[in-house]
């Protein structure tokens, strides 16, 4: 693929799993149940929306560093207020159990078969802002053995912060042109480059919603996967 | 095995490797053909000696912490030394290629199918003090699937510091009560269980040689695995 690449390290909300589909059908499971009708896909997008915001007040140091699960959970109280729910209509198990809908979320259907093909050639690690339990929790509901789990926890920080990507190329004991990130963001791989990590593109362009996300890297990257994912013929 | 415990972390070297066979047998391999004659297997207790003395300089914070291989080598060259062997008889590619021994070896014959069927029921993890990079390259050696690569590098400190356990803990999103430290060695076994956690003893009366280490816990625990090692019945 890349010559001197050791090691491949993914992002994954968007990249390897579609959050999107997933929330959406959790979403409609447990709250249709209690009376609420809402467009479940746009739900998922609202959602989600929250999710840049809430990672950024960490990143500037307002809040401590906390695991995901913690702003995913805020961002649902919000999200939820939005539509006019108040916290009797949907009660703290409810939303306990949809939080912990992002810890069961779908891969896109090439990454088992290429992770596996992978695997032979690769140290593989998830590089994602996502914390460890949640990793380990996806990669079991998804069938994937990693290497190991490193992304944002054991940097104690969240990605795009330089610290994200250096502590992961220093647990991996390898330099960082040695270690490629994989995403489908231009900015995750943008911030990867700056680290002197080599990037790989995989289009996923239905991310946001068919034909709604980036089909091209917006700036230069080392490989650029075909439209099938990591199922690359390389 | 233990009612409410829902991971199992592990000791390495000793608990589910063979240390002293694989060191000593590639000690010999590369060492021999310099025309160094000794006891294998005294140079691999000799080396596995300096191995406390080592961590506790990072522990007592006289030195920062650092990789095991550092330390690794380090003793390596104090070994060669006072075998009286200099630097020139042993070159530095050869010292480098000795000190990668310790990520190639060999499991105790039980805890491939131990780990396999463990992980039907828990979520594994080896906690060492062995850095990410080598926990990594034994998991491959010997076949195993981790969940998570936990242990001193991502806690910063070494075994038995009490960070160490606790950090396991925390990327495990688990408290200590659900998680167990298994281990052959008392002393690993009771700092675990200072800090809350179950913990689980596996006899490994030939890790130092032939009946020469620990067949009982010399304090109280949780659990003991029999003769069998990890293959234990329940």
């Amino acid at each position: 693929m890349i010559s001197g690449v050791k090691a491949l390290i993914f992002d994954v909300f968007g990249t390897l799993v579609d959050w999107r589909t997933s929330v959406a059908r959790e979403s409609q499971r447990l709250l249709e149940p209690l009376g609420i009708q809402t467009d479940w896909a746009a739900f998922a997008d609202a959602w989600r929306g929250e999710y840049q915001g809430a990672m950024q007040e960490v990143r500037s140091g307002r809040l401590p560093f906390c695991k995901l699960d913690v702003l995913h959970r805020r961002n649902l109280d919000i999200v939820l207020a939005k539509l006019g729910v108040d916290d009797m209509r949907v009660p703290e198990s409810i939303r306990f159990e949809l939080n912990q809908a992002w810890h069961r979320l779908d891969a896109w259907p090439d990454v088992g078969p290429g992770l596996m093909k992978l695997h032979r050639h690769y140290r593989l690690a998830p590089c994602s802002n996502g914390h460890v339990g949640l990793m380990m929790d996806l990669a079991r509901h998804n069938g994937w053995h990693w290497d190991a789990i490193l992304g944002a926890e054991v940097a104690g920080d969240y990605k795009p912060k330089p610290v994200v990507y250096q502590r992961a190329c220093e647990l991996l004991d390898l330099p960082p042109h040695q270690v490629m990130m994989v995403a489908a963001h231009s900015d995750d791989l943008a911030a990867a480059a700056l680290g002197g990590l080599r990037t790989g593109f995989v289009p996923r362009p239905d991310e946001h919603g068919p034909g709604r996300s980036e089909t091209d890297p917006q700036h230069e990257v080392d490989f650029v996967f075909p439209q099938t994912g990591l199922m690359h013929p390389g």
